[in-house]
């Protein structure tokens, strides 16, 4: 693969997974756990992933202080130093900022991929190419490209990208950006076949991607710029600089206000796994079309639900259709599959 | 109390209590179990009810072999001789051959209170009194007496008793036992106010039960009593008594036979909680009529379940009307109440 030793890879690792509370909890999101069954964690499925196209070495983490052991105890290959721990949350604007400038002062000709570390891709074939096409096309273009992936349904939990004027293999100008549409809206996008899902996965240049923080978020710029570059007597503490961040994606903070944005097709079996509903439909199910993680079911005039636990307990269930049961050692939800957005409500009440 | 000394009382504890799967298994059912959160099982509930009016000493547990820890646990004042561990299930009868003969041989002017340890009693007082009339019933007549509930429902899950002539305060000859009813039959037994629950609980000297083993289960009789008084030259193991004995309940045994049969009326409260409705109507209920064992509940849209747990988890429950939840570390039970009777087929799925 040409230009190996300067391709890196940033694993954002920092959310906290509460739309699958209980099985997932803020002490141990989502990201870290053994989603599909498959014996890796979503997080240590997307460094495998990952380093069939980018040196080991050149894989970063950025999540949270407090999920330093999950990170060094899943993934013993990442160095120190290749794991950011921010001390706040700040969404992937100040993530990306900081990874970018790290990133940049060990090498300064960097291509980057930026990847959730919570997402499922069934196709690493189709991954790999559309991954190697994009170090192509932003190593020979001032771009931020992001990767769009053709829609099968019309999802509403998803932004869109309208693309436009064709750039290259598989690879588009970005015409617009368009936030979590309504229902009818997001048939028009399915049928007109000129739409693609925004998968929060982008591939750039550190100097891309650094040129356009210059431009809109100067200040984390200078402050990220400044922490690798010793500039002044002194260093300001990451603490202090995380505390003045916005807390803003870098969908709203750059993308959508960049002019040299592009968009490159996948069809790669990429899934969010955002929802309960999503995982169900990736699992293997049962002759009632019920799927289990960790979980064995006996079931009477029981289907299509989604059954998991931490232990591997059976679970026996009667009279339920399209149900979400997730249990853990804390907590037991039992929630229709269509009510799954009431699940962030009973996580705000827990601590009450 | 007159004749206290001479009370006795037999707790038979050797249930497997499977229809309140998975919150009561095999290895710890029922009885053992802190059924309504007060603190205490079952059996330690029967256990405080009875040292009220038996004294402690003459109170004798009939179990399984696998229970002995469990019992010493929960009942550290019964001395190891009281405890009597079968070696094979064999229904109330010779459970209760065993008991009476255990006792005879140790007081022949014995009175016997036999209970099961997994029923519930809330009228203390009512209890106590319904215990003492029936001792002294039993002290001054060569009787066999049985403990007769006001029923409240067309319960059809029950034994019911067809009262006959009044021989004493609310004692009465047994004109005929039925076994469960159909629903018609079981609400004309209620509406003609002839008709009582049989608890299953029986009070009677030991010469009296001791007279009607000998009529009625002879060969089993003769077992024990030699058993006890060492007749031959040697004494036949338990187990192989045992393995002899006809598995049969005390009501077909003996009291559907016997002519010195009696029946005292009790309104004490009393459950057999013999199924999670039982169990439900007893508990205290939120605004949305949900009743929770170790368990934090939150609900939307979910009324009238039963939730049990065995660590105290929050169980967050949506879309759910008159279910059974019921977790443990095992196993997880999601069921309609209007089907528990499918409860046992789960459990018998589960060795599978």
């Amino acid at each position: 693969m040409e230009n190996f030793e300067h391709r890196w890879c940033v694993i954002m690792c920092g959310g906290i997974g509460s739309r699958f509370w209980p099985y997932s909890t803020e002490e141990k999101p989502k990201q870290f756990i053994d989603f599909l069954g498959t014996g890796r964690s979503l997080l240590q499925m997307t460094f495998d992933r990952v380093k069939e196209v980018v040196p080991v070495g050149n894989i970063v983490i950025v999540s949270g202080e407090r999920y330093r052991n999950l990170i060094k105890e899943q993934l013993p290959e990442v160095t120190v130093d290749n794991i950011l721990l921010e001390p706040m949350r700040r969404n992937t604007a100040p993530c990306i900022a900081w990874a970018s400038n790290y990133i940049y002062a060990k090498d300064p000709k960097a291509l980057i991929l930026v990847t959730p570390s919570d997402h499922v891709v069934m196709n690493q074939r189709e991954f790999e190419k559309v991954v190697n096409r994009g170090f192509e096309f932003a190593r020979e273009n001032d771009s931020l490209l992001t990767i769009g992936i053709h829609p099968n349904r019309p999802e509403t939990g998803y932004g869109y990208i309208h693309i436009g004027e064709k750039v290259g293999n598989e690879i588009y100008q970005v015409s617009k950006f368009t936030e979590k549409p309504d229902l009818e809206t997001a048939k028009s996008f399915l049928a007109s076949g000129d739409y693609l899902w925004n998968a929060g996965i982008f591939i750039w240049s550190a100097e891309s991607i650094i040129g356009a923080l210059e431009e809109f978020l100067p200040e984390e710029q200078e402050a990220f710029h400044n922490y690798y570059n010793h500039i002044g007597w002194q260093t300001e503490p990451l603490s202090e600089i995380f505390g003045r961040c916005r807390s803003i994606s870098i969908d709203y903070a750059v993308m959508e206000k960049a002019d040299n944005v592009y968009v490159e097709k996948a069809d790669m079996g990429w899934s969010d796994l955002g929802t309960w509903s999503a995982l169900h439909s990736l699992k293997e199910k049962d002759a009632e079309g019920n799927s289990s993680i960790n979980a064995r079911i006996l079931s009477r005039e029981a289907g299509n639900n989604i059954v998991m636990t931490d232990c591997g307990k059976t679970v026996a269930i009667s009279g339920l259709e399209n149900y979400i049961v997730a249990d853990s050692a804390d907590a037991l939800l039992i929630c229709p599959m269509a009510d799954e957005q009431q699940i962030k409500s009973f996580v705000e009440h827990l601590g009450k």
